[in-house]
């Protein structure tokens, strides 16, 4: 699965259209050049349309929205809806703010999602419609470990029955879900923390994989998700004593630049549930 | 000092909200992160809010300014005064053009700034209500220099003083003075010039330090300056031959990530005046 | 040629007004400061006239436009023009957005630019007043080749002719004309294609250049050209193994802070047709 996965998007090189923050943008786009696909940007409503008619996916990051890039939120994603586009979320900070928590349900009301991509509070807002999201990292008391597991499992997906999409909820272990079976994978490196806006890239990446992967979201998704978490396993064995976290981002967006079937494959730690 | 004020933001993992410019956004987030806070970006004016509730402290940043982005500096920087949340400014080009320089002194007049922190030149016009800075670098002719250092530190605690704040001026020669005391900083290296967003990155870090140092302000604001200094001059003695100003930057994020308290001291260059 | 339009930005230090999108901004800044220029970022209408007026020249580039900023764009050219500053623009993804196809043949007409760079779809895109652009790369159909480097050359110069400007089209080959003259540029590496924003970066790189070569925006612009080209060898011939687009980006930055003159002449690959 992994290494066809893989294959797939090497093959389709999918343009991705990507409504994301200003924060983290750019790692976003070079991400997604490094896995094998391509990036564009937009978010002006007078554009979204057009733009996300000549990709093959919409990747939506709440992460810094305002009011003109809600509109285009919307705009963009009924649009790649009505050409059957596949389209992911990810609610940065849903349960932070109000208008985060709303924004990111009316989307989930309005848009048909392939993918939604989020850490466990936010994903939990989702499923709520309401939340507690400190900042835009997880809340520890929400935390998946291994005692709660097989309930996280069984919330993902019973959330992702409900809203007839793939949930992944990334995390120390993360989960992959459709309504009948979930993948948990557990690589990563916790150190991937102290960089922001690997959630945002993985978000671009499974965007890629889905559109290249037609037919199998739930399998698309589940290799991005091991890819990220096997690139920051290679990118931190690639890591000199004197560097950080700095160093370490650059080592991550390398090693999926680098990264081949096979190498997925073997460092790859995912099960099925 | 220096040590105390360190080990205080590593126990505390202060959340900043900052409202800055997209020019430097992501360097302002993962030196956050590198420190041992958290970063959360918002500028949406519905937004802000919510999101400065749930922080430690408030970085305001007018790199890129926009009406929105202006509204929103308002709104979140009289919550964060409402709720006792140190707030700083970071006028980036005051004193360069109208909208900066009327935004940078409405912003003095509404809202009480725990830090300002700037260049001279931007200090200056703080300081006049008016300014001719040449972009967003300091004017040579502004310059504080050992030579005009003993009125440059006057000026630093005068103008904290009339405006009941710590005033941080980085340069060559960083002074970070209330209306008592002043701390001169000789660290940092010249080659800091050629990144983009040092300074922005150091009021990221400031913020930080304000906010898991209740009380000491200025000793957080003076340590936060000399962390920077150090891990510039750190970051610089890492670098290879063929290196350059991309290099370096990821260089000075990497050294604060690897900071630590006896380190810090080791390092610094700072007086008391 | 080479050498003294280098030298003459390392003397000039050129500060450079830049309207960019927010994907790549920081790659620009960065860049302009490792050529030995200063850049400037502001994008608000309100904000805009006083920054350029402090600039010596203005880059804009419409890869993310909004309403906002395309006034901005608007009310800086003009008062660039009127300050007999020179105006680059860069039209990414012209061709692939009516809003993008509008927004760019729009500014050629109410804007006097000193160069036009982009890839040849975007030129084409220009050229005819619309296009079909896949996404912000060049359409494969359009590239220039040897076999159509004539057709292309002359294309340049009789758009350079039409236009009044110098044109820059980049791509595997590099042609820089204005309407009698062409430079033909061979350096660069195909893997810069895999980093977010060279082509941006080639834009503020070009704008310093004109700025600090008043009276020689031909040889400026293909200067700058062949700078980023060289930077891409020279950057490339520094990777080792586990190293990809990411640190290729650092790479490339780092070869711009270290070039002098000599450097880039014997690295080019520069014929006049």
């Amino acid at each position: 699965m992994l290494k066809e996965c893989w294959e797939n998007v090497q093959k389709a090189a999918p343009l991705v259209h990507n409504i994301t923050n200003y924060v983290t943008v750019n790692d976003v786009a070079n991400v997604l050049l490094a896995c094998g696909g391509s990036p564009i940007m937009s978010d002006e409503p007078e554009d979204v349309e057009d733009i996300t008619s000549i990709c093959g996916g919409l990747n939506i990051n709440i992460g810094t929205l305002c009011k003109s890039s809600i509109e285009g939120m919307f705009r963009a994603g009924k649009k790649a809806n009505e050409l059957g586009h596949p389209v992911l979320l990810d609610p940065v900070g849903a349960g932070a703010s109000k208008l985060r928590t709303d924004t990111a349900n009316r989307l989930v009301e309005e848009v048909k999602f392939a993918v939604i991509r989020g850490n466990i509070s936010e994903i939990k807002t989702i499923a709520n419609g309401s939340g507690t999201t400190k900042g835009v990292d997880a809340d520890v008391a929400d935390a998946v470990m291994e005692e709660n597991l097989p309930s996280a499992v069984q919330f993902a997906k019973n959330l992702a029955e409900r809203l007839d999409t793939v949930i992944a909820i990334t995390g120390a272990i993360d989960i992959v879900a459709d309504k009948d079976t979930a993948y948990v994978i557990r690589n990563g490196r916790p150190e991937m923390g102290r960089i922001t806006g690997t959630g945002c890239q993985l978000s671009g990446l499974c965007t890629a994989y889905v559109v290249a992967n037609p037919g199998h979201t739930l399998e698309a998704a589940a290799t991005a998700v091991t890819l990220m978490g096997v690139a920051g396993e290679i990118g931190w064995s690639h890591m000199h004593a004197l560097d950080g976290n700095s160093t370490y981002r650059n080592r991550i967006i390398d090693a999926i630049c680098h990264m081949d079937g096979d190498i997925l494959e073997s460092w790859a730690k995912i099960e099925k549930m």
